[in-house]
């Protein structure tokens, strides 16, 4: 069990990780619903599994549970499902002082937080993340989001939960390909300003991917406890520190937009493969050495992560990736703000990356992987 | 020339009222363009009498001028013309070191600041009112909102603006009709808590509506002045502070539902009429004297605004009504917050109003007006 506090003054909230909890919720949820009422949310997966073990709780003390299902999948972060959703929670009468509780992965936490964020311009909400990627990263820090039809993300809120429960137990059921997507950020953490940690995950990786309940609890409230400490830095991204979070994501996005935001290649996977070639590209530069981009790019691999783009299925050129990463911004002198490394757990904000030097990187036989 | 600071800490900002400042755009709005760029959204009937005129000043100071028309009217504040709106900004790759114009009256400046809240998670906006309604209240204070099937302004932001420019003059071309409505939230100010204010409404009520210069630029930043100080005092409405700008705002919600939200009975009428009934009301509680209930009602029947049901055009009954006002929540012991006073400028918010009781206080042929 691990209680962590998300440092952001009268919106600090706890993160409490703790194995079981999703059967305990008269000591972490059901008290929210004491000033208002509880309104659940979660995915088409999900409510197999989970719905008849919460209303069960619910109704033992004496609460009613309404719950709303949104399709699972990525489609659902979008303008009809958040209309969808809203027009749900208000026929409901939600109020200010209710709690909307999100049950589920990334897609879940993402729309409901939004919806929580714009129903009667402000809603409570509370996180219950069901995916080790969700645990880890998206369930802390308030950025909330749909997609539309010009990228992912690009409509939303900051807007804090109030509360965080993680029970890794919950776990169990995920497939073991989105155990190694979520790890990816795991990993993340350690790259970025922390270098103990990635000793710890290049020793205990495969345990956490087993399951095994010490160490996955550990990697979690390790990695919940950077990401409160950055967050609570920078809430809203406005100077370099929360960007450090994008590690990997520039080259990560372009993978992802090559293979269509789908299940071909896993956000996290793409974080992973785009974390191994920030490192590789960072020596490239000379600011790294060769050895730490190994250690890496290593571990990934080791893990089952992609590190390169023939292990993302990808042939496309560099510069048709390249262009990817521009995406709807202007090409500002040929150059993109870009995460790099000096070394493992020193990541930073570089300004002056030139993207036909990267275009060259991309094309290289080592990164091609062919 | 007149300018306010709204103090709200890290998101202050001024109101400058200024003759002519429409065409002084160099002075005010084109040095936002420095660090990003403009964007500006305005409706269909605006588009004619200033689209030229401002792409002509922009030309001129070298600003590319880009423009996005709404439909004029309530149906715009929809999900669809939101998403179009965020859309259109997306298309033109918006930054958050942008600013998005909101040219118009209350239906732009919502839905514009609304969709500046939710693009790439918040981006700058600046407005520019057109109506009286919105150059005295809405555009001042950073409420934002769209309507959804169950009401008006269920979902939206709070998002304040990094500057208003109130150009009286705009008013010129402004109908009579839509001058009353916006002058009842005028008046509003002064019985909420400024009972010196309401004595000068009462003279120069009709120089206003009659855009005399002096008496419109006064009436304007006196408004303004209160509003800044309401919501530097309260900016989310959580405590009983801000509340108080939605005196009248009760009757006048149980009228406009009566009356379709339309032009049958515009939102500023129903406030006039709807503050004429809580000074009533009040009355007949013993709260205020009659007489001082007669000077309010008097006011604004002299202006031109209804104060009684027939003035509306409603014939439904007390009991139809206050099921308006309990609208989607529930009848929490047959009571309902509501603003009432003590006199003029001695507005306070009552808890334990009896429902029952303002029903019948409805069919009293005082009220009815027939």
């Amino acid at each position: 069990m691990a209680r962590i506090n998300v440092p952001l003054g009268n919106r600090a909230y706890d993160v409490e990780i703790s194995a079981g909890a999703i059967d305990a919720l008269d000591r972490h949820i059901l008290p929210f619903a004491r000033g208002g009422r509880l309104l659940w949310i979660t995915d088409s997966n999900l409510v197999a599994p989970y719905r008849q073990r919460i209303e069960a709780q619910c109704r033992a003390a004496n609460i009613e549970p309404h719950f709303h299902v949104i399709p699972a999948g990525e489609g659902s972060k979008s303008w009809q499902e958040l209309e969808r959703l809203t027009d749900w929670l208000l026929d409901k009468g939600v109020e200010r002082k209710d709690h909307i509780v999100a049950l589920g992965g990334g897609v879940i936490g993402d729309i409901t937080g939004f919806a929580a964020a714009i129903v009667k311009r402000g809603c409570g909400f509370v996180q219950i993340p069901t995916s080790l990627l969700a645990q880890v990263d998206s369930s802390v820090g308030g950025k909330t989001a749909i997609n539309n039809r010009a990228g992912k993300n690009l409509v939303g809120a900051f807007h804090q939960p109030s509360f965080v429960l993680i029970d890794p137990l919950m776990l169990s059921t995920l497939p073991d390909r989105e155990m190694r997507a979520g790890y990816a950020e795991v990993v993340k953490y350690g790259l970025i300003d922390d270098p103990e940690f990635f000793r710890w995950c290049a020793e205990n990786g495969p345990q956490v991917l087993d399951r095994e309940p010490a160490a996955l609890e550990h990697a979690i409230a390790h990695s919940i406890r950077s990401k409160a400490r950055i967050v609570g830095a920078d809430e809203r991204e406005t100077q370099d520190v929360r960007a450090l979070l994008n590690l990997g994501h520039t080259f990560g996005h372009a993978l992802e937009a090559e293979t269509g935001f789908g299940d071909a290649l896993l956000h996290g996977e793409a974080v992973g493969a785009g974390m191994a070639m920030a490192f590789r590209y960072s020596a490239r530069l000379g600011l790294c050495s060769d050895a730490e981009a190994r250690r890496v790019t290593g571990h990934l691999a080791a893990i089952g992560l992609p590190t390169t783009l023939a292990d993302c299925g990808i042939t496309a050129s560099g510069q048709r990736l390249v262009a990817h990463m521009l995406h709807d911004k202007k090409m500002d002198g040929g150059t993109l703000p870009f995460l790099l490394a000096r070394g493992i757990g020193q990541t930073f904000m570089a300004r002056d990356v030139q993207l036909e030097d990267v275009a060259q990187f991309l094309d290289l036989s080592e990164i091609r992987g062919e």
